[in-house]
């Protein structure tokens, strides 16, 4: 908590993404990547409140559309992990293993941290369903999840360890488990659109790039500023297949014994909150979104030696009453820092609201309110503070958003050949062109596209049976989908 | 999730404790220990709700008090771990290590899995805090940690994975990490006591089993209706000793380099709801207190094929009247169950209040309330539901707290001579005694009483400077403190 003074992030977001990001952990302290293990960052209580706040609304929204929790061991015997074929060979790289304890005891199997919990769960599912009535079973778990990229790792957006939920879901039919796909979909939109004021589109994967051992993954990208996309939350149309290895059975109405169609969702609120940063965030610091602010307001003292007690006891007064009014503030009292920094270090942290109070405002019955959604200042009767303090709750989210839909709007452009493909990605642009094949064979195809462009085809809009309007851009055979191109983080 | 029904549980809790407690973890869905890693049990939707409201109400106690939340890493570096030597010798046989990832690849070096944060956190404190202005330091996390306990494990109450909270202060005096822990054991009355309707006394332990690395540890020893002592949350006076090893300094007022004065807290949410269920459970299964209960209540329809329509359309408007008044209700309508075993399934559950809607009940206006707290059963007019339920939640944990203040006052017996001691035990009593020392030479003591008796010294009531009033009840020598001694769990 060095608290002396610092100035600002010394570059801008456009011109150096990297080091901005890099400079916005250290600066409003969100994260500290100092701790001695690469790829496991320390998160800050700023940022911690923030993610808390995703998290238990993601909980709502589960629990709402009628999952409940549970919460399943992080060990997960090799034994178990080997049962899925496909899943143990696209996981397995990916695993850390406690493969011993104490003082050099080894345990006769290793055991992996989960680096997701199919292959935990379903183990008890096929104890837990015996019937048709047990069905739909939908239970989800707020965990931590190990995986070990080698890519380079960056806090909340790329990590060794990642903070999600996920839920697991089994159906009596094929029809009710793609159905809870769209469920998930819509619940995507809350919490991302909504919530997060981030517009996405939701697509189902290429076979290439798809969750290991599921028939269908669908994902939210998020198409950033800059062009590029980023993949949030995705669902996975899991199949029969893991039912099948684990004996995730039930006897149905007609006393037949059948296979469990199962799905599974996991939104990472550490990764959201990344998303949050890059996607908002501007060159000053973070913006972020009402419902999920670490708190909404702070309260800055203009001081100075002969009217500080008054200033003082003002801002503690009117911070009673947004706290009394169910809003969460606090009063920057520091003695140590004049106001100007504090303004700087509290836009830079994204609070949406900043109540400046000096003697000249008490003066006047006055106070200036900062919102940071469109950076306004505006002096206002300290008898309207609340009235005020609503219309920013009721709006800012929806500035945001409101921001986000324009940014975005244009930036998908069709294209029939690859020299457009390639203007149009140099261009930060997001490509909706056409492919013949999605499935295995048309990976060759993407290869070219990710070496020739570095981009990489995201997959089909989920669930809106585009029409084919070219042929297919890379092999200039008869197409069969309409698929979107993107570079991504 | 089984619903084929099953009758209560077979064995009484006072003849059959242990049976009594697997047979509840299978019937009332809380744990299932047929996961396969030994001592990790899964927790089911049941008993994690409640967890959830102990973890939310603690975090909530402990930000009311200046602590912020914060998240460490799942693993340390052998290396850090190795820093603090009691620490390392204490904590090393129960250590969980990853050394590898991938299809074999070795770690450099290993990592433990968290045993308890200390060895993680204050490298970072050594970076955060520079000058007496960043003092107090209060943070804590919710995270889980693991240790390979060898003894016999039990879902909740002694598992290799546990469910916790820690918080870490730092101050600036040792005066002022006293009174810290003089908080803990303050936030520790409101959750166990408060909430938790159990009550404990906090004991200064003896130095051979105080947390290693710290100069003292205080716990909370609940005394069970069975007369054995359970420790629930442990707040521990760290000294200075883990600051130096890891450079926790501040520059003082005086322009002096001081070490930071550390505390750490540790309640486990899992362990909470072990003492829970072996506190208040009784023959016919949980009781769980108003403020921690999966659900205040649910409704059960008395259904007959004439009045079925009419009496599930009433307890569908009960449950919507509950639920919009801030309660958590359910209507079981599960059509394949009857209403008894229904019945003995929720009382099983412990679930505060049990509605029951007939036809009869209906003609009349009535329903009819079952309270588990005190296992009463009341018809009431329908118009008065909210009142009723309105008393209920009043009066519920209060009347838990009053059953368990009686039960154990009259449990702690005042002995001069081994004899006594010896009666006392016997009869399922704490002991209340003099000992020469419960330092490090008072260990061999210690260990008499173990051998001969099965029955560990608690420690002394802290901070209450009894007056000794007998000889050492072990050497005969003269006696420095009044101690407890008790079978534990």
């Amino acid at each position: 908590m060095a608290k002396t003074p610092e100035i600002g992030i010394s570059v801008k977001k456009d011109d150096d993404f990297s080091e901005w990001f890099t400079q916005l952990m250290q600066k409003a302290a969100l994260a500290d990547v100092r701790y001695n293990v690469k790829g496991f960052p320390v998160y800050r209580p700023w940022a911690v409140k923030s993610m808390r706040k995703m998290c238990r609304l993601m909980e709502q929204l589960l629990e709402a559309t009628g999952h409940e929790p549970l919460l399943m061991p992080l060990l997960i015997p090799e034994s178990n992990f080997h049962k899925e074929a496909d899943h143990v060979e696209g996981f397995t790289p990916e695993v850390f293993w406690v493969t011993e304890r104490g003082d050099g005891i080894t345990f006769e199997e290793r055991y992996a941290l989960r680096p997701t919990s199919e292959t935990a769960l379903y183990d008890m599912y096929s104890k837990w369903i015996r019937s048709y009535k047990d069905l739909p079973l939908k239970l989800y778990q707020q965990v931590s999840v190990y995986r070990h990229d080698t890519k380079m790792t960056r806090p909340f957006l790329r990590t060794r360890e990642i903070h999600w939920i996920e839920a697991h879901d089994v159906f009596a039919t094929a029809e009710e488990a793609l159905e809870q796909v769209k469920e998930d979909m819509e619940t995507t939109r809350k919490m991302i659109y909504d919530i997060l004021a981030m517009p996405h589109i939701f697509f189902r994967r290429p076979q290439w790039d798809k969750f290991p051992g599921a028939v269908d993954t669908y994902a939210a990208d998020v198409l950033m500023p800059s062009g590029k996309v980023l993949q949030l939350p995705s669902t996975h149309f899991i199949g029969q297949e893991f039912a099948k290895v684990f004996g995730v059975k039930f006897t149905d109405k007609d006393e037949k014994e059948k296979h469990g169609w199962i799905t599974c969702y996991g939104p990472a609120h550490s990764r959201n909150y990344g998303a949050l940063i890059a996607f908002h965030g501007d060159d000053k610091g973070l913006k972020i979104p009402w419902d999920v602010a670490a708190q909404h307001a702070v309260i800055v003292p203009i001081i100075f030696d002969d009217s500080k007690e008054a200033v003082l006891k003002k801002c503690n007064e009117l911070n009673k009453k947004l706290v009394d009014s169910g809003y969460e503030s606090t009063v920057d009292d520091r003695n140590y820092l004049n106001a100007g920094w504090k303004f700087n270090q509290w836009e830079m942290k994204g609070v949406p609201i900043r109540i400046e109070v000096g003697p000249k405002d008490l003066e006047k019955g006055e106070i200036v309110l900062f919102r940071r959604d469109i950076d306004e200042k505006k002096a206002v009767k300290e008898t309207d503070l609340l009235k005020e303090i609503e219309t920013i709750k009721r709006t800012f989210t929806k500035n945001m958003r409101d921001k986000a839909d324009v940014l975005i709007k244009d930036n998908i452009v069709d294209c029939s050949s690859l020299d457009e493909v390639k203007k149009a990605l140099e261009s930060g642009k997001m490509v909706r062109t056409c492919m013949r094949s999605i499935e295995k064979d048309g990976e060759v195809d993407a290869a070219m596209i990710e070496k020739e462009f570095s981009a990489e085809v995201r997959g089909e809009w989920a669930f809106k049976n585009e029409k084919v309007f070219c042929d297919c851009v890379i092999s200039g055979k008869p197409a069969k989908h309409v698929v979107y191109i993107a570079k991504s983080y």
